[in-house]
């Protein structure tokens, strides 16, 4: 039994508001998901993004796999307890860091060997492995098992990709089935289980992304992502692809585009009617000293922000841009000081998930006001712990 | 006029409970102040700072002025306003940082010139250019400028160091006397000024640091410190100087043991007689995983903690140890996220913070009662703004 996904709005544009019934939280919809890769969404304390109104947060699969393991996290009582997160979170797969991290691979149909970024030392993901682990993470989504197809792969390639990636879903679902009421909380939860996105891959090739597509809502998961995006090609074809496979998901479940993107690229898919985006840019930039506001892109390096005593982002109501001057924040960076990092990260969360809300707003509101203000957002939290 | 010192109560073995009036803050004493070097206390966001208590902290000149510069920072309103803190600062001379971190140095009667650690760029310090930076920066209290002795000395060297101190010392009080209204603050805050402390010096030569005490109190400073201090000596020795200057220090001025030191170490001082303290021990071990707490130093990356559900400090009350677990901050400094400075350097601030309040109302209550509670304490801390 799949989560409750309830739509609460639709638009002629394709866009819903809705709400995702998790076991640890209710996700109002379209959310974006900031990145907590190795149990921690790098350099803001939990409680930072709880005021925030960050709803759901990502593991990494491949980082938590090798350390601290997914074995004391179990016995610690799973990743919801072990970084002290009471909200909703979803680990992916460890498909995308195995191919872009690990060294030395060798993939075949049972899976993948690799060797680990940290040490060297030698691992072997199949599917079945992948949903054990995040079985014993526990977070509220899975993702199954896929290779996520590098850019540029020809029709070939892609197709070969394809097929792997298939074979793996059915497998991550089989898997998943037999095991999903072992997931830690699953008691003190009333019963409650663990929820399996498959994974859209095809590379840019529009008809085979069609057909994975097809395959995946045939074996009825849980909620569905579009993988491989983001991966070096252009944002006309991140867009086509989208467009292409969204029409083919079943419109009661949840739909999932991985990895994107930049602040426009998330307004518009969520207005297309992608429901949850995940991606590290906003954290990762922060720490290099890109902020995003409502004037665009603000590097703070910059020189000319040496004796700028104005808020980051005039507009922005976040705790950084209400207290701190450009001019303080371009000094913590040129001193590499580390709360540099907090303070950054903690503004351009508050930009990306302050865009959600407005969007969620406006929705609601028909989805005809483009302009309205996020006064409009009825929403709930849940007050911090 | 210096600042106002009213003692509330003072103890038979010397200590003393009073209230600093700072231009910014009344400071309530015996203090511990934080160490923000740069500007930041580091990997603390200021407000978090004003939850833990810290009611003042230090600024290092010598790095300020290296970056960005006393210039800029007193067209941006001060170091108080720079940074947003709207409590008490000080500010040391810089001395002790062209000493420790500067490389190729010259001293003479006029003054040091050292070369950047971070560019190898040459500069001039003297007395006068020090109060000029200081004043520029325009924290609550400036100190004289000065020359750290270094251990071990023997007594020719000691008393050549002395005796440039005390001429720098009689040059510093000079120029600030004709500088001190400058301060950028000066109108805004109903014509008060910053103070400016004197700083004991002579090694370990008992006799060399009753002459310094003696000179500088005819002076007549704001406040007297204690400084070359924790430099190498052993514990003995350092205590044996503080027991040798303290009681030739006039009563109704504070006195301030500059470096110093470990939980026990600033709780006998307090009780002793000493008003206020800093040391970066407590910040800097954080960031290494070395956590003061009520059970003893607790090293973060012990293996033993691996799968710890505990709080580092089962008796602490401070928004770390309230949420987090042993197993988890172990995993962040293994896997050396921001975070995990971060959270290190609150817990061991509220720890220290923790200890001077307990300390304060234990003198407030005649100094008795060595285990009251902390509950005993009645002190007024200025709203976070």
């Amino acid at each position: 039994m799949g989560p409750n996904f309830s739509i609460l709005q639709a638009t002629d544009a394709g866009g819903r508001r809705a709400q995702l019934h998790l076991p640890h939280q209710i996700v109002e919809t379209p959310v974006f998901m900031p990145v907590g890769t190795a149990g921690t969404v790098k350099a803001v304390p939990q409680d930072i993004l709880e005021s925030l109104g960050a709803q759901i947060i990502l593991g990494n699969t491949y980082h938590l796999y090798l350390r601290p393991g997914h074995d004391p996290i179990r016995r610690m009582g799973g990743l919801h307890r072990f970084i002290s997160w009471p909200r909703a979170m979803l680990t992916d797969s460890g498909g995308f860091q195995v191919f872009s991290l690990s060294g030395l691979r060798k993939v075949t149909d049972e899976g993948v060997r690799f060797r680990s970024h940290l040490d060297g030392s030698s691992h072997f993901f199949t599917p079945e492995h992948s949903l054990d682990v995040q079985i014993a993470l526990g977070a509220d989504i899975c993702m199954a098992f896929d290779e996520c197809t590098e850019y540029p792969a020809d029709r070939a390639r892609a197709q070969e990709s394809l097929r792997l990636t298939m074979a793996w879903a059915r497998r991550s679902l089989n898997h998943f089935r037999t095991h999903r009421d072992e997931v830690v909380w699953h008691e003190e939860l009333g019963g409650r289980t663990q929820s399996l996105f498959g994974i859209v891959q095809g590379g840019v090739h529009t008809d085979l992304r069609r057909e994975s597509a097809e395959r995946l809502v045939e074996m009825d998961f849980d909620g569905y992502a579009i993988g491989g995006l983001s991966v070096g090609e252009p944002r006309e074809l991140t867009l086509e692809v989208v467009n292409a496979v969204l029409p083919l998901l079943p419109p009661g479940k949840p739909r999932y585009v991985m990895g994107v993107g930049y602040p426009d690229e998330i307004e518009a898919y969520a207005r297309m009617g992608v429901d949850m985006m995940d991606c590290v840019l906003p954290t990762r930039a922060a720490r290099h000293g890109l902020r995003f506001t409502s004037e665009g892109r603000l590097n703070i390096k910059n020189k000319r922000y040496a004796e700028d005593q104005a808020p980051p982002d005039p507009a922005c109501d976040c705790m950084v841009c209400r207290r701190y001057s450009r001019a303080y924040l371009r000094h913590l960076m040129q001193c590499r000081e580390p709360l540099s990092g907090t303070l950054n990260t903690i503004h351009n969360l508050a930009y990306y998930l302050g865009i959600m809300q407005r969007v969620r707003g406006q929705l609601l509101a028909g989805g005809a006001a483009q302009n309205s203000t996020p006064d409009a957002v009825a929403e709930t939290h849940p007050p911090p712990r």
